[in-house]
């Protein structure tokens, strides 16, 4: 076996002692689906839990072509230079299969990645069942007691992950282009009304007049939108990592938002339901990984899956030749 | 026992004969919980589905007071003039605890309940882990082979359950007043975004002026909206029934929808993947309803949130006490 194995003390000395190869053997650790990696894990958590939960935990969204990885670099490296602790954590669907976006993403950001403030930690490269996600939690809580005061967690606007990004943030910060055409094609529906803040990205040069058009525009829009739990208005900020624009704003404005949800004891209030959320949906997650593997189902579902696909048998009929015919077996 | 049972063919010729006592019986079968009545319905299912998936599936929300049971009864009324047979089936997760909306809803649609062409089915009074609405979609088959040709799938846009009624329906019908203030309060977060239409209800005597700057207003935020899969741009329209205005351009709004979505693929696409979906669901809820009974895992459940609730245990953690040590029990 190539992995040496710490003690939880060591795991736990070293999270909090802010050593971060420690810290990364930890979350290699929290990721891990053995059992007994489980409970070494738990025992690490527990001892870890009363320094966690200080951190301001931001979503990151957009997709592809809006320029994610630039804003994060160019923007991380101000709120760092502002004296903040930055780790950049990645939940991303399409890893699962093709590994590449990540070590993109990576060397994009190669300012960040060498800065003795920021973390760099892409998504875990095994997804079961939506656990990669749930995993996410765990891991935003070892770099708070690595000592990281703010974390991004970076998300492809295109998929499920969001909603699950916005069960793990208080902040969803959505980044958009200034055209309301052809960019918007790829994010998935929703997601706008789940923004807290719309940053227009790329708001330089020949931009400039679009980007203060497209901003009024969605200032307008937004004001239709259902207000949130939270009862913060969704602002609008422009941005450009080429001139430097937007960075104050945009620090300020998510002051201002941590500031009105400890006020009005949203931030404490939802931080408790996200728990209670994930803990919930990863025994689920986990006893219906461990149904399907201990039954060998995944044959019958295919196979009814195919049935279902071609007309000859409704959901339901399928779903009952599973439940009451095939398990029986 | 008091329930007489009736054989499958009994059930099948009697749906297909358009008798409504029997349509509600299988109804009812269907959505029987004992393994017995599901393998009966199964039969009852794969005898059926030659007849079903012409209809109309129409979903329509909107939050309380927004009138979506005068207006189903008012647009039920008109379309039934121009020919069509219409059922009307409600996904109500309030029903669980409260079982009181329902019977309201059937009385406010005195016209419609008494009426020959249509047919008026309350939400199941007893949801499983999101089984109802799973149910529903078998309704609907059920419906379609009793010759009814559209189908209205009522929610209340407050809760969980329109995510689950995008996936039954068609054409997802969102119901909203003129002004933008107070009545957005509750609706949730990403329904507009998922609406292929928005009403704006009430639109008569001193709200006529407001409703048609509300039109505009929605109009324009739905343009920055990204275009949904099916390639419809969503439309806004006024409604009274009071004036009886809006009924013409609805229907006709309908017709060009699913002129529209089957010109293009989306309808038979959607659909196929609609029942993919809800075969997953069903295997997935069952399981899991099954696991959480068999194993009395009840109370630890309990246990464990609360130990999350006030912060001595992270979700992964808590997970990880049933997961690894409390089901090895």
């Amino acid at each position: 076996m190539a992995r040496k194995l710490l003690s939880a003390n060591e795991y736990i000395d070293g999270v909090l002692s802010e050593d971060r190869f420690i810290l990364g053997k930890a979350i290699t650790l929290i990721e891990s689906e053995k059992a007994e990696d489980q409970l070494l894990a738990n025992e690490v958590l527990e001892a870890l839990i009363p320094k966690t939960g200080k951190s301001m935990r931001i979503g990151i969204t957009g997709v592809p072509g809006v320029g994610k990885s630039t804003f994060i670099e160019s923007f991380g490296n101000y709120i760092i230079e502002q004296g903040r602790k930055l780790a950049v954590l990645a939940v991303d669907p399409s890893s699962q299969s093709s590994h590449g976006s990540i070590l993109g993403d990576k060397t994009r950001m190669e300012s960040l990645a060498t800065n003795d403030s920021a973390f760099i930690r892409p998504s875990p490269a095994k997804n079961v069942l939506g656990g990669a996600a749930a995993k996410t939690k765990e891991v935003i809580h070892l770099c708070e007691a690595a000592g990281f005061n703010t974390i991004f967690v970076e998300t492809v606007g295109v998929g499920q992950s969001e909603i699950a990004v916005k069960q793990l943030v208080d902040h969803f910060l959505l980044l958009m282009l200034s055209g309301a055409g052809d960019e918007l094609q790829g994010i998935k529906k929703g997601i706008m009304e789940m923004a807290d803040s719309i940053i227009i990205n790329k708001v330089d040069g020949d931009n400039v007049k679009h980007g203060q058009m497209a901003k009024a525009r969605y200032i307008n829009a937004l004001q239709l939108f259902p207000a949130p739990e939270s009862n913060w208005i969704p602002k609008v900020e422009l941005y450009s990592s080429v001139d430097n624009t937007g960075r104050e704003e945009i620090w300020e404005m998510l002051n201002s938002f941590f500031e009105h949800i400890k006020d009005n004891g949203f931030f404490k209030a939802n931080r408790i339901n996200q728990n209670v959320h994930w803990f919930h949906q990863t025994v689920r997650d986990t006893l219906l990984s461990r149904f399907y593997s201990n039954n060998d189902l995944h044959k019958d579902l295919i196979k009814m899956e195919a049935e279902v696909k071609n007309g000859n048998l409704t959901p339901l009929n399928a779903a009952n030749k599973i439940l009451y015919e095939t398990t029986k077996k």
